[in-house]
């Protein structure tokens, strides 16, 4: 058994916080990565939680990223945005430019966002399900480091590309999804390799483009798509979009440019969000948001189902009075990052 | 073997202009769609083109579809625009809408066309690649008749639901991909019923919900969506976008609707476009597309690989010549309906 470390939300908040500003990241910069952060944890999506947060340390201890960033904003059309991220991290961008883009969307029906030069370590849900908290619909799409095959080919390429969509509800937290295009999470074979568990077939290719369940094979190969040439075909739309639709790398420059820190790569971020009142007439409005519960409800009425993020919805009802749990060797390591001997 | 009768395009679309003549629909409807099915032989998609013909007639017949609707364009937002198909085929209210969709997208960066009331028989990719044609990338999503079971459900709710996307491209046609959101085509299915073969594994459930490669006991139960949960959220996706969000049928009502006389279920369909030189700043613009070359250029050095839509160039090069074919019994078929013995 591994030992754990309990902490209550607001001391991950807090924890988080030490351990950035220990490093030279701005007041700013750190109040938006510590509340990301912070929300993985209350929805128990481990992956983008504390666990992420020497990743960060590593980056701005290497020179790649700018601590102190303060991000731009630039309105480039009257329903497009840009906010220029200055080499920071994402989160304090994404507060930022997700304010015009919500307001570009009310004003227009329509607007995106183009969010460039950020280091994306976290999930797309943060930025969509809060444009939808606000009563948008909203879709969100980043490319990341080049892990993932062509379709038909068998060396790296694309990266594991997360779309992320938000739809909002009238009574429940808004429903919304956030996957990669890619088979499986990069994390997810790291797992297995270090449980010397093999893959699931449909995961990965070798360096010779042969199907592999081998953990270090698939490493040292290319992860599949998802779903074939389809899930392919999505992660190449999600390198245009996220890349040089709004002058930004694709994967493969990422990585490339990268110097391996094992922080995030550098890269942009498309967001669109719709104002739903404004897709119809004034007659159908009322209608608009009680007709998807209609689906929502034909969905939950088979056996086995359950809607996207409920899950998520289900551990935020818990956490904050339980807290949350991490390996103890993590939190130990944590500490010692933020100088301190507890917590 | 079948025997195969030859057209030149231009005799694909006189003969389909005159089958639906022969049936009262109007001329700006009937050119609309043999346009549209032209485009389809001419790009040797042989399901959606003279094939598709006699559908489109027997939902004239039955009286579903409206064969002279009048498509009525509505300004919902200044970057939305709504075109009612007035229960009409979705060819002319398409052609009708992306005109200013095109205009209002260069105008504002990024616009949405929410076409209600159309009866969609026809692929998503005519739309975005014309739109990309314009120098504009395209998004297109609709939804169509319940088949596809929701993620750990096992029975039929979702549509085969397509996505579009098209990316424009000088010197080359736009790259465009058009894809259901199901694992495989419903005609797919029906033709490995008719072959007497069985389906490859993941396309179908039987009625009880358990995986069948039976294609008689698939189409009694229900497709699958592509790629598992991830596939299935995105079918969610597009009831939302193509449905409710625009004020349109879901496709489990669209079926409990229909009169399932062989023709397309009524439906409706979000298109969004966005400028891409309204994405960047000046400086970005001449690099944009060159950019995205870069990346296409790394695709097809891989082996094995080709670009979405290549196969279909490939055609559009050969047809204009070759001439296009089709079983002779389509062919009587056809000739039937519009009340000749040659053509």
């Amino acid at each position: 058994m591994t030992d754990l470390a309990r902490l209550r939300l607001d001391q991950v908040h807090a924890l988080t916080l030490q351990v950035l500003q220990a490093h030279g990241v701005s007041v700013a910069q750190a109040q938006a990565i510590a509340d990301t952060i912070t929300a993985a944890e209350r929805d128990d999506c481990k992956s983008h939680g504390l666990f992420r947060l020497p990743g960060y340390v590593s980056s701005v201890r290497s020179g790649k990223v700018t601590p102190d960033a303060v991000p731009q904003l630039r309105d480039l059309a009257p329903a497009i945005v840009q906010v220029d991220g200055q080499n920071g991290f994402a989160p304090l961008a994404l507060r930022l430019g997700c304010v015009p883009l919500a307001e570009k969307a009310r004003r227009h029906g329509i607007a995106a966002l183009a969010v460039t030069r950020i280091y994306h370590f976290a999930a797309l849900w943060p930025e969509v399900e809060a444009l939808a908290a606000q009563g948008l619909v909203a879709l969100a799409w980043t490319a990341a480091m080049s892990y993932v095959a062509p379709a038909g080919g068998n060396k790296p390429l694309y990266g594991t590309n997360p779309m992320a969509f938000a739809w909002p509800r009238v009574g429940h937290p808004p429903l919304v999804f956030d996957q990669a295009s890619s088979a499986s999470a990069r994390g997810e074979i790291q797992l297995h390799l270090r449980a010397g568990a093999p893959l699931p077939e449909g995961w990965a290719i070798d360096a010779d483009g042969h199907p592999t369940t081998d953990a270090a094979a698939a490493l040292a190969g290319a992860q599949l798509p998802f779903g074939g040439y389809k899930g392919a075909a999505i992660a190449l739309m999600i390198e245009l979009l996220a890349g040089a639709l709004i002058g930004e790398v694709f994967s493969f420059e990422a990585s490339e440019r990268d110097n391996h820190d094992g922080g995030p790569p550098v890269g942009g971020e498309l967001i669109i969000a719709v104002e739903p009142t404004r897709c119809v007439g004034h007659g159908d409005r009322p209608r608009q948001l009680a007709h998807a519960e209609q689906l929502f409800a034909r969905i939950l009425a088979q056996e086995g189902t359950r809607l996207p993020s409920d899950r998520r919805y289900a551990a935020r009802q818990r956490t904050p009075t339980e807290g949350i749990t991490m390996p103890q060797a993590l939190y130990e390591e944590l500490l010692s990052l933020a100088g301190r001997k507890t917590f």
